[in-house]
C-alpha cells in the first residue's frame, strides 16, 4: 500500500508535504520522497525509510519551491529497492514531471512489452512507469491532455499525484478503488490547497476538509486556481472495504464515512451475528472480557463491548518501541514475532472468559500467537471475533496480501481455523455486516445495503477489473533487472 | 528514569539482556548498554539510542558469557552523553566490576567532593560512579562485603545490578523507592536467573515471575545458586507512587500490585470524587464521552467510563510514528508538539461532552494543547480528569521531573490551572485516593489506607531523604568537565 | 573523467571488478558501481564515494554471476548525484543491458531533443542515457547490430563496457580518444577476460596484458569466446595526449607508450627547451634543486633533473590522508588549499635555486600557492617548469576541464602568468615536445613526428569532432530535472 | 606510536588543534580527539578514525575555548576500542584535568596494581590513566607540582600535553625518547604558543619553529607567557633513532636533524657499505636501477643512486586509495596486501637490475611479496637495501613492533632472510651508518659518534629503561576489562 499527497501554493511546500506524509506514515513505511517545484525546475528526494529518517533539514532545503508532492510506500516481503520509490522524475519532450501514486495497473504487463516494443527503457520494477511512458508518447497538446490520454490506457487502481514546473495534478481512478481528497489552508491572500490519500495531515496542518476527490476526477491545480474534469472513461464506483476495516487511520473519513465509526459499527454487528456461547454466558458478564488487538482492534472491540454488555479491557499492551529488525538468541525455539510488540497483561486475563476482536486474518499465524498468549496467561477461554469476512482473495488493486495458498481462509473453513489458532471459538463478520457498518458510518447519506459500490473482491473473489499476466501481482518481481540499489 | 536488568546462568546472556532491556524501553530511551561475564572478563557495549538501535549481531557476539546485566537510561532534557550511558565497567584491586542503577543518590556531591580529596578521579557526571570508588576504596574481604560497605555510605534510591567475572548482584535500597524483581528461566539442568527493574520481559523470555526483591535485599547469584541478605541499615518502605500512576508498563505487577488495576482503580476513584456537572448530566449519557490521553491514560479512562456509565471512547489517536526530532515549516506559527503525536477523532469528540482523562499534568503545555485540539474538533465542552494529585514538588529519587518553578501545580490553584487549560472543568484525584487505589489492586494483600508505605513526595514535599546540595538533582551539570562524546 | 571494467567467465565476477575498479580509482572517485550477470539476469549496485566506500561484502554478495561491468566516475565541480551514477542498467525489449561510459558525446544535446520528441524519457542528465535510448529503439536483430546501429547515430568519444544475460561488449569510438584494453586471466579451463581502462589491475590480478581495444572496435565476449569486428563508420585516430600528461597512472602502457617513460621524456625534453639561466648555471650545479609537484610531476622531474644535471629531490612532502571535506578556521586569512596536501620540505628547498616541475597549470591558483610556499620555506629563487603545453581550450570528450575563461593560458601569455605565479621563471613543453615524447616511449613503434595520430585540443584548440550545443559540457546540467538523491 | 599537539592563545584552539592533529595524521591513525579549555571548564571529544572524519563542524564548534590540546592514536594489531581514545579528561580535587600522551611507561604495571590497592579504579587499559591517577593522589600544592610528583613515579617514554582550565602544560620525558617542539603563532598582541610531536604544522598555519622541548624539560603556557623549568630526575638523553629511519614525516627537523637529510645520508652511506656486485657492474650502469619503496624509502634511495652513481627511478608506485578494509575474492590464492598500495612500473623494471631500498624490514612478508613483484615485471635480479640495522628487539617506548619472535631478524642471519625475501641480494645500513647519518643532518651539531645519545634498543637490545611485567608491552590488553564501546 501506498500514500500520496500534494500540496499548492505554500513557500515551505516541501516542509508541508513532509508533515503531510508524516500523517499518512501508516500507509507506507518502506521508503518516503517529495518532489518540489518552482515555477521552473522540478527538484526531489527519495530514501527508505520513515519520513522522518528519510529527511534532513538539509534535504528540504534542497527542494525549493510553493509546490509539492510526496509519496510514502508500503514494505512488501520481498526485496525493496530505492529505485522503485516514488515520485519519479523525469524528462520528457513536454517538460519534466514527477508522479506519485497510490493502486495497481492491471493491464501494467502487456502495456510495458507493447512499450519495450516501441522502443522505451524501464529503470524500475514499478507499473507508475509506464504512465510516465505513455504520457511521454502522447501528442496532446497539453500536459492535461497528456496525462488523460495516458490513463485511457491504463486499467486498474490509480489516485494520483503529478507535477509539473507549473501544475498540480491530482487523479483518481473511475472506480475509485483508493481513496483520495482535497484540502484548503489558510494563506495570505491566495488560495493553498493539499490533495492527500486520506485527510490525516488537515487538522495538524491548521487546514480543512474541502471534499473527497470524485472516481474518474481530475483535478487540475495551477495559479489560476483549482479545476476539475471528469476522465472520459465511465465505470461503476468500486471503493475499497478494506480501507474501512484496516488500512486507514482510524480518524480518518473516507468518501464520507468515519473510519471510526465504521469500526465500531462493524463490532457491534459482529456482536449480534456471534452471540456468545450459553456456557460463558452463564456465568455472567464478570466472568469475561472483550479485549482488542491493538491498535487496529479497539473500534471494534468498544463496539463489540458496548453490543454485548461485557467490560471492555487491555488485555493486551502494544509495545512502541518495535522497529524493523530484532536480533533473537540462536537456541529460541519459538521466533518472537509478535510477543515483541504485544504483551499479554495478565491482571485482565486471568481466569477470564475472554473475546479478542481483531480486523481479519490473513495467515493466521499472529492470530495463533495471540491465543496462545492469552491462554498462557491464565485465560479459562478464549474466543476469537473477526471484524471482516474471511480473506480468501489477493488483492490487484493496490493492497500487499500475500499469494492466494498464504491465505488460510482460502482453503479452510472456518471451524478449521479455528482449530488451527486453537480458539475455543471463531467469529467472522458477515458480508452483508461490513457493508451496512460503511454505510451506517456516513450518518445516512448511503441506503441500507449498496454492496454494489465496494470493491469486496478479497471476501468474495468479485474483481471488478481482470488482471492480465502474473505480474500484475504487486509483489512479482518483473524480468531479470534488479538494481539493488540507487 | 531507568531500568535494570540482570541474567545469569544463560549460554546466551547478552542476547536474553538485549530482550530483556526492550521490555524495559518505557524506562530509558536515551541510551542502552549490555556488560557481560564469561567467569574470566567483563567485556562491555553502550550507545546512545533504542536498545534495537544500539546494539548490531556483532555487538552482542562481542560479550560472551554466561552472565550479563543491562540497562537503559531516559533521555533529560539536558545534554545526554555516551560517558554516562551505564553498564559503568571498571577495574579495581578486588577485580574488574560493572554497575547499572535505577535511582539517584542524594549524599552524591558529598560524597564526590571527599572522594576527590582522597585522590580519585571523575570520568562521569554520574552519581552511580561514586559507588564504584567507594566500592574500590573498601577493604572488605568478598566483593559482596565491598558493595555493602560502600552501600552504607551511600543515601537515597537504588536499584542496582553489580556484574563481577564470577557473580551478579541485585540490590534495591532500604526504602525500596525503585521497583525489582526476580524472575527465573526454564534452563537445562542449572538455574536461569532473571533480574529486572519491572517483569515486562518474563513472558516474552518463558521466564516465570519469582518475588520482588525487598528493600533493603541484596541478592547475590553464582553458581552455588541464589543467595540472600539484608543491608545493615534499616529505614520504614517507601516505594514510589508514581511508578504506578505513569511510569511502569500497565502489565507490570510492582510489588504485588497490578499497575493496570491500580490505574483502574483510580479513574473509578476519579469519577467517584468529581461527579459530572449538572448541565452535563441533564442531557442523558449519550450527550457525554470518556477519552483517554493515550497510551497512559487508557486504563483509568476505562474505570472512569465504568464508573460514570459514561461510553469510553479514542477520541485522540496515537501515531505509531514519532521519532525523536522533527523539522518544522519556519513560518508555523505554533509549535506542532503534541500534534504530531495526537490525533483528534472527530467523529467520537464533535457535539460532545467530552471528560479527558490524563495521568498526570507536570508544565501543564501539552494538556493546554490537547484541551483546544479536542475543542477545535467540535466538543462542546471539554472537562479534564487527572488520575494522581497535583505534582507540585521534584522527585530526587530518580524520576525527571523538572524543578519546581516549572510544576504548574506549584503555584498554580486548580482553579488556575483550568483556567490556563482553557477547560470547562479540571478535577485531580486525592492523595488519599490514590493510595488507596494501589491498596485496592494488591488484592487485598494491603490494609486500607497504608499511606505511610508509599514515597509520594511529589504530591506532598514529604522527603523521606533530604537531598544534599544542589547537584543532587538528576540534571544538574556538575563542575566543569564535560566529554562531549566518548 | 572515468575509468571502466569489465570481466567475463570468472565465478566471482563482481569481486573481480571492485578490484578492477579499485585499480582505476584515479580515473573517477565520485561514484562507483557495478553490474553483474548470471545468465539469467543482471543486478546492480551504484553508491556514491571511493570504491571501497560503495561496496560493502553483502553488496558484493547481491551481485552474483561470472559476468560484470563496473564504473568509476569523476568528481565535478557541481552537484553530483547518485542518479548518474553508472553502470545504468534498464529493460528494454531486447531484454536487460547496463552500460558503463568513458568519454562524452558531442551530438547528445541534438539526440535527446530528437528521442523526446518521440517519446522517450529521461531519468538521468547523462549523456550515456542516449545510447540506451537509441539500442532500445533499434531493429537491429541482435543486441550486437542494435548497439551498432545506436552508435552510428552518436557522435564524440565513447569506452564503452556494456553486459547483457549473455554477452559483455566493449566499444572505443573511431578516433580512440579514450583508451580501452583488453587482458586475460588464468582460469580452469575456460577463458577468463578483462576489459579495463587501463590495465593498472591486471597484475594485481594476476592477468596478463593481451592488447588494446583498437579504435573503431567492438568486442564481443560470450560463452563462444572473444569476437571482433570494427564499427561501419571511419575517422583518423585521435587518441588524448592529456592522459599521457597527467589522467593515467605512471604504470599504464596506452596504446603501447608507456605513460611513464612519456613523462620522463617530456622532462629531458622540457629541460632542453628550457635551458637554465645563466645567473643560476653560475653558482654551480649544487646550488640548485629540481623537485618534482608530487605525485604527478614525479617523472617529468627525474627525466628533467637527468637532462640537466641538477639533483632531483623531494621538495614537497604530500600528505595521505587529505580526503574531499576540510573544516577551516573562520578566522584564517587565505584558504588552505593545496597547503593541506603539500608541505614544503625545508631542508631541500633553504637557500637553493628551485626548479619546481610540474605537468599542467589549468585555472593557476594552485601553481601560485605553491610558488609561495617554496619560498617562503626558504628559496633563492623559484622557475617553474611544466612538461606540457599551456591548456588554453576546454575538452569535450571526456575530461573535466573548466570553461575557456577560467583557463589562465586562454587569455595570458607565459610572461603574465609568470608574473602571476611569482615565479622566477616559466617554461612550458612544446607541443612538437609532448608528441615526441609519446613517440619516443613507444620504443620505435611510432615514427618521430605523427601529430595528426593524436588529439591536442586543450593545448591547440583543433577539435576532431564539433560539439553541438552548450549542454555537451560534461559539466552543464540540462533542462529543469534534477533527482536529489536515488 | 602517538601524536600529541597543543595550542595557546587562539580564539579557535579546536580549529587549530584539529589542522595540528591533520599534519601529526601519520603518527595515528586509529583514533583521535581534542580537549579545550575556555578559561572555566574543559570539553573534548575523542572519536575512531582519521582527524577528518572523527570531527564534524559541530563537534569543533562544541569544544569552546583559546586552549586546546589533542591526540593522534596509531592502530594496534590487537582491538582498538574508543575507551582508549585520548586526550582523557577527568574531574579531581585538583580540578578538571586533560592529557594526551606519546610513549610508554614501563612501570605500570606495577603503578596500576598499587593505585588499585589504594581504591584507584581503572577505565582504560592505557598506561596514561596511571599518570592522572599520581596526580589526583598527590597533595602538590599548584596543578604543576602535583604533575612533577606524578612523574617522579612513573618510568618510561612520555611526551606528554596535559590542559586545565587555565593552564597548558607540555613535558617530556628525561631521555627524550619521543619528539616534542615549540612553535608560535602570529597573534593579536597576545602571544599564540603551538606544541606538537613534530613541526609538520607549523608552516599550514603560519607559525614558526621557536625549539624542542628539552628531554626533562616542563613547560608551563598561561596567561602570563611560556615557563620553563626542568623535572628533578635526570637521565642521559636517549632519543629514538626509529623516528629517524621510519616514523617522523621527511620535512620534520627533530632535535635539530632534517629527518629528510638523516634518510639521504642512510641512503648514501648504504651504498658504501654494499658496494654493488661486479657481475652488475660488468654491464654499466644503465644496466641498473635504484627504486624506492615510497613513499618512506624515497630520500633513502635518492641518496643511495647518488653515491652509486646508478639511475633513480620510481619502480613501484603507490596508490593513493587504499583504505583500511579491503574485500577480497574468496578464491584469491594469495591474498593481496601490499599489491593493493603498490604496483610494480614494468617500463622501469623490465629487462633492469633492480636496487629496491626501503626503511627497514620487520616480519619480512611485505618485503618479500614486494621482490616477488618486482621479479614478476621482468627484472633480471632484485638487490634489497634497507637504510637501517636489522630490527631485532621490540620497542617498550612507544614503538608499534610487534613481539621478538615475529621480527624476522631476531632469529635469522641476513643470509638466511635473503633467501626468504628470494631476493638475489640484501644489505643493511650498519649502525654507525645510522647514527652518523643522524649527526650528519645536524648540519655539524653534533660530534661524528655520539651514539650513546640515541636509543637504538629495536636494533641493539640495549634498553635504557628496563620494562617491569609483560603488560607494559604496548599491545597487551591487561586483566579483565574491555570495553567494547564507549
Amino acid at each position: 500500500m501506498c500514500g500520496v499527497f500534494g500540496v499548492w501554493g505554500h513557500p515551505e511546500a516541501a516542509n508541508i508535504a513532509y508533515l503531510g506524509l508524516h500523517a499518512l506514515q501508516h500507509r507506507g513505511q518502506e521508503s518516503a520522497g517529495i518532489a518540489a517545484a518552482d515555477g521552473g525546475r522540478i527538484t526531489s528526494h527519495r530514501a527508505m525509510g520513515l519520513v522522518q529518517a528519510a529527511f534532513s533539514e538539509k534535504d528540504l532545503a534542497g527542494l525549493p519551491g510553493t509546490a509539492a508532492i510526496g509519496h510514502v510506500r508500503y514494505s512488501t516481503a520481498g526485496g525493496s529497492h530505492l529505485r522503485n520509490a516514488q515520485p519519479f522524475a523525469v524528462d520528457t519532450a513536454a517538460g519534466s514531471i514527477a508522479i506519485g501514486h497510490n493502486g495497481n495497473l492491471t493491464n501494467h504487463e502487456k502495456l510495458r512489452a507493447e512499450l519495450e516494443q516501441q522502443g522505451s527503457i524501464y529503470q524500475t520494477g514499478s507499473d507508475t512507469e509506464t504512465i510516465l511512458h505513455l504520457f511521454a508518447r502522447s501528442r496532446g497538446e497539453s500536459v492535461e491532455a497528456r496525462i488523460i490520454e495516458a490513463l485511457t490506457r491504463v486499467e486498474g487502481a490509480y489516485s494520483l499525484v503529478l507535477l509539473t514546473p507549473r501544475e498540480l495534478f491530482a487523479v483518481r481512478d473511475p472506480r475509485g478503488f483508493r481513496p483520495l481528497c482535497i484540502g484548503k489552508m489558510r494563506g495570505q491572500g491566495e488560495d493553498r490547497w493539499l490533495v492527500a490519500s486520506e485527510p490525516t495531515s488537515f487538522d495538524l496542518l491548521g487546514a480543512t476538509f474541502v471534499r473527497d476527490v470524485e472516481p474518474g476526477e481530475l483535478v487540475r491545480i495551477d495559479d489560476t486556481g483549482l479545476h476539475s474534469s471528469m476522465l472520459p472513461m465511465r465505470s461503476p464506483r468500486k471503493t475499497c472495504l478494506f480501507e474501512y476495516v484496516y488500512f486507514a487511520r482510524p480518524d480518518s473519513v473516507l468518501d464520507e464515512a468515519s473510519v471510526y465509526e465504521v469500526r465500531k459499527a462493524l463490532g457491534r454487528t459482529l456482536a449480534q451475528e456471534h452471540p456468545l456461547p450459553a456456557s460463558f454466558l452463564a456465568q455472567g458478564s464478570a466472568a469475561g472480557v472483550v479485549i482488542p488487538v491493538p491498535d487496529s482492534g479497539v473500534p471494534a472491540a468498544i463496539g463489540f463491548a458496548e453490543a454485548s454488555g461485557l467490560p471492555f479491557e487491555m488485555g493486551l499492551i502494544r509495545s512502541h518501541y518495535v522497529g524493523r529488525t530484532f536480533i533473537e538468541p540462536q537456541e529460541s525455539i519459538r521466533h518472537f514475532g509478535v510477543r515483541l510488540k504485544l504483551h499479554p497483561n495478565r491482571a485482565v486475563l486471568e481466569g477470564k472468559h475472554v473475546i479478542v476482536v481483531d480486523d481479519s486474518i490473513v495467515r493466521g499465524t499472529t492470530s495463533r500467537k495471540i491465543v496462545k498468549m492469552i491462554r498462557e496467561a491464565g485465560a479459562k477461554s478464549v474466543h476469537v471475533r473477526i471484524s471482516s469476512p474471511p480473506v480468501e482473495w489477493p488483492c490487484y488493486y493496490g493492497i500487499n496480501t500475500p499469494t492466494r495458498g498464504e491465505l488460510i481462509a482460502a482453503s479452510h473453513s472456518e471451524e478449521e481455523i479455528s482449530r488451527y489458532l486453537e480458539a475455543d471459538g471463531l467469529g467472522y463478520l458477515s458480508r452483508q455486516g461490513l457493508v451496512d457498518g460503511v454505510a451506517h458510518a456516513t450518518r445516512g447519506k448511503l441506503a441500507k445495503a449498496p454492496d454494489t459500490r465496494f470493491c469486496d473482491a478479497c471476501f468474495s473473489g468479485d474483481y471488478p477489473v481482470p488482471f492480465e499476466g502474473e505480474s500484475s501481482l504487486p509483489d512479482s518481481s518483473r524480468r531479470n533487472l534488479r538494481v539493488v540499489a540507487g
